[in-house]
């Protein structure tokens, strides 16, 4: 049986304060009953990075680990620079399988969100 | 009585098609009833700039019009490159009232609708 977790990759940034909101993401994903463990990951700037994430998780015991990418578009950094860090995680960690999902910006449920909140704030 | 517009602030990046889920969340402001002119502005990279988005919503009749930044954190494009966008626009525009509402990815609905995409993806 799979042990999954979770990794919320976002981009980074200078500002420690940037990633506020990734850790109340995260914390929100550990408040869920029975919800896998959750780890943050950025690209750059900032730490874990995916494979710093990767081994937090398998020493958590997990061995399937859904990434994230907590983006709004889908440019470069998904399409080009993601994959990269991936299958070079799949290389030096053949016994974890790394699954991959779409930017959580190009999700329904979260555009209405966003609509939402533009509405309202 | 004031006219109002919502700018949808985002980055910007080289690959057009990142700017995808930004028009469909314009799109769906747009689809509301009675919802505001609305435009997108990028800081870089992607036209129009904010100056460029104000000039179109004055042009649609707006003097009061709300930047939304569709950011997830807050670093320092929003505490250091915005704030300067904005009080130059103001200067440059004084016959439009600039508001601008803090970053949409610190909206706890957003981080609830991010959370369950991750449990879901």
């Amino acid at each position: 049986m799979s042990r999954p977790g979770i990794i919320l990759f976002g981009h980074g940034a200078r500002d420690p304060r940037w990633a506020v909101p990734f850790e109340r993401l995260a914390q929100r994903l550990r408040g869920v009953p029975d919800a896998p463990p959750v780890s943050l990951a950025f690209l750059e700037l900032m730490s874990p990075d995916l494979g710093g994430a990767i081994d937090a998780l398998v020493a958590e015991g997990c061995d399937t680990i859904k990434v994230v990418p907590v983006f709004f578009g889908q440019g470069a950094h998904l399409r080009r620079d993601l994959p990269v860090l991936l299958d070079q995680c799949r290389l030096t960690r053949p016994n974890v399988t790394l699954l991959c999902t779409q930017a959580a910006g190009e999700d329904d449920a979260v555009l209405d969100a966003l609509a939402a909140y533009a509405l309202r704030a």
